[in-house]
């Protein structure tokens, strides 16, 4: 029994070194900044060490060194957004908090020690109470949670400090100038390789927007069977799922575009880039997944449509849909280098002729003899393709909006990105596709 | 332009204020967490301000009693599982800090001064470094992040601390006793009214389970246009765009089941409830969710099936959603109510039914004189409400694993709960709708 929970507890420490080394290798700046952490703490500590500010802070118990080292360990975050907002709120609150306390204690003094003390205890109860509810309300949430905790913990110190009234300013005075020596090692670390989450946020959009491309222009194949072989067609399959992902991207989003906003220009990125603006992409491309998954079911579904009539709708849908894929991942790679595509609405006209052209083919005659039943499965998919043509211009359309907004550059100056399929699709007539 | 300004920040205001008290009506628990977190913090510094231990901690700056005033506003959380979860994390990352602390120091003290020091910058920065990539790994941070945090802040104060090696057993002491403290005013304050992550999580499911239901429900009557007037048809189709939070619920959902970990036996949950299983239900949630979203596009697609055909199909689709609806409110109503719902189960197979019928319908002649374009639509929503079908039945089959796994009562003991469209469409034989 003993021997069987080693096992198991040996297996589990394999597992998670297994899966760090995945992490490590997906992203290496995971493991740089683990680095830089540990870099940011031997430096501060070293600083107080050997005194190198002569102050004397780094006698005695190591009381004001500890607030460095706090600092240190806190503020520090993955990527530059969320340590200058940390930082920000952080420093702000000690603010608030510290002149709320010492307000607090000069507004009771005039009364008898006990009654101050209660009377101060009434305050701590009343500024906590609505620090804490603050942390509710979801805008403030997103942003400042931070900062009503830290105006919580500072206030609370110093009203308990203060209950035995010692050398209030000097504390604080101390207290900040180690502070300050922890942001400082912080901001010089962030600078090794920094990690921009507007950088992140930039890719993640871009890349979700990528893969349901990558998803539409495989699924005509798919779903009509021209792949060629078993094998490759399991492979496709596999990276086809990749749109679940996307579904479930919101939270990671908001929060990236929430860090984004603290950042200073970076990259091709000026100041006020509309990071908001992120979101609103991102809830198309949701929206778009969403219906991805509908048709992802119609693949597996075990109504299907018989040979004869998929062929029929075969040409329509997959032009629809690889046309989608394509206007998508011309949106996506424009956004990657940051040009304007003017492809992308090449494809989205190109897909939205298509529709117009299977509305035609539906009302040919030729159906005549086809058994409701089994077209019903082709139907479904043709009637969502349609939807997917309308949620791809949102999309498009959307990506083309944070172009203007961010001035990206003009097509002409840098070579458009073309994939196998785009070279194809392209040089398609519109005319050929409506025929 | 100033007065812009003012009138601007004054709205934003306001818009706070309205938003708060949406808030506080909402969830009043809210307000009452507020008021706990500021009797918790009052009651510590009147512990510390009449020195009720009598242990002197409360004389000097206050900085052992700022632990606990710490302590309060760092673990007091909205829900006991996350206060226990912050708690324990910190108490045994507190250890294991100070325990690397002291064992650091006491390898390097045998060399000199500069070289020790030189020794424990390393020592932090190895530590500090493997602390943070922990905190990259996705099942460690679900449930330890602040384990990792509270390891490096501890180690890296005891590592200052011990430069000048000062009573670090006396500080140990103190700190314990007075974070003992602050839990322990916690754990009073938490008592009060409390809010169980469990709890919120069970009805968080079940109201997603009945919002889909609802929908359903619904969604028959609005898409063939029998509901009676505009105005409530307006209202009804408001109510319908509940599902759209049910696609975006997956984070909340997840947080809450690693808050629910912590918690004891409460109300009708015993130790070990299957918390893991609400994962595996909200996931089977949100893809009928996203199944919902495609179907919620047919409502107001510019493709609309004549009325003639959609009189055809009315029937049939009608009785699948509605049967679909009631199989997900009976869930739902049997998760609230922890009992075991026979009912959902005959709703599924009248679904199930319905989808056969649907089928056979398909199969007949009569369609001969449509055009394909006309049918396209209704077929979609035929096909989708199939999908749906087999959605739901994963749906129900979960919740019933539920049932067996937490042990739910049977539902001879408990009244079940009948909506009036229960009580009509369970009363239609299943042979009746198979006709």
């Amino acid at each position: 029994m003993a021997l069987e929970n080693v096992k198991h507890r040996a297996k589990m420490v394999m597992n998670m070194a297994t899966e760090s080394k995945k992490i490590g290798a997906e992203d290496p700046r995971k493991i740089l900044h683990s680095l830089k952490v540990g870099l940011a703490m031997a430096a501060v500590s070293l600083i107080y060490y050997f005194d190198l500010f002569r102050d004397g802070y780094s006698t005695g118990s190591g009381l004001y060194a500890m607030w460095a080292v706090n600092t240190v360990a806190v503020v520090f975050e993955f990527s530059i957004g969320a340590t200058i907002g940390k930082g920000v709120n952080r420093t702000l609150a000690t603010v608030v908090g510290g002149a709320l306390g010492v307000g607090a204690h000069g507004a009771t003094s005039f009364a008898g020690n006990t009654a101050e003390s209660i009377m101060l205890a009434f305050i701590i109860f009343f500024i906590c109470g609505v620090a804490t509810f603050g942390r509710f309300i979801p805008k403030l949430k997103a942003r400042n949670d931070y900062f009503f905790l830290i105006v919580i913990v500072t206030y609370g110190l110093i009203a308990v400090s203060t209950f035995r009234g010692e050398k209030l300013i000097e504390m604080a005075e101390k207290r900040l100038s180690t502070v300050l020596v922890g942001y400082a090692t912080v901001l010089v670390c962030c600078c090794i390789c920094p990690c921009w989450a507007g950088q992140d946020l930039h890719t993640l959009v871009a890349t979700n927007i990528d893969t349901l491309g990558t998803f539409l222009a495989d699924f005509g194949d798919e779903y009509f069977e021209t792949a060629n072989s078993n094998d490759k067609s399991h492979e496709i399959r596999a990276s086809m799922e990749g749109y679940r992902a996307v579904i479930n991207s919101k939270s990671v989003e908001e929060s990236l575009v929430n860090f984004a906003k603290w950042e200073p220009r970076h990259g091709k990125f000026r100041y006020w880039h509309p990071w908001d603006h992120y979101v609103k992409i991102g809830a198309f491309t949701r929206e778009c997944a969403c219906k991805l998954d509908a048709l992802h079911a119609c693949l597996d579904s075990d109504m299907q449509a018989p040979s004869g009539i998929r062929e029929r709708m075969k040409e329509a849908c997959t032009a629809m849909s690889s046309e989608c894929g394509n206007a998508l991942r011309e949106a996506a790679q424009g956004m990657r280098t940051m040009t304007r595509s003017a492809l992308a609405d090449a494809h989205v006209s190109n897909a939205e002729a298509g529709a117009n052209n299977l509305k035609l083919l539906l009302q040919t005659p030729v159906w005549g003899d086809a058994r409701l039943l089994d077209v019903c499965p082709a139907a479904t998919v043709a009637s969502l393709l349609v939807q997917i043509v309308s949620c791809t211009a949102d999309v498009v359309d959307s990506v083309h909006q944070l172009a203007n907004l961010s001035k990206f550059s003009n097509p002409n100056e840098v070579k458009p990105h073309h994939t196998h399929a785009d070279v194809v699709l392209v040089n398609l007539p519109i005319g050929n596709v409506e025929r």
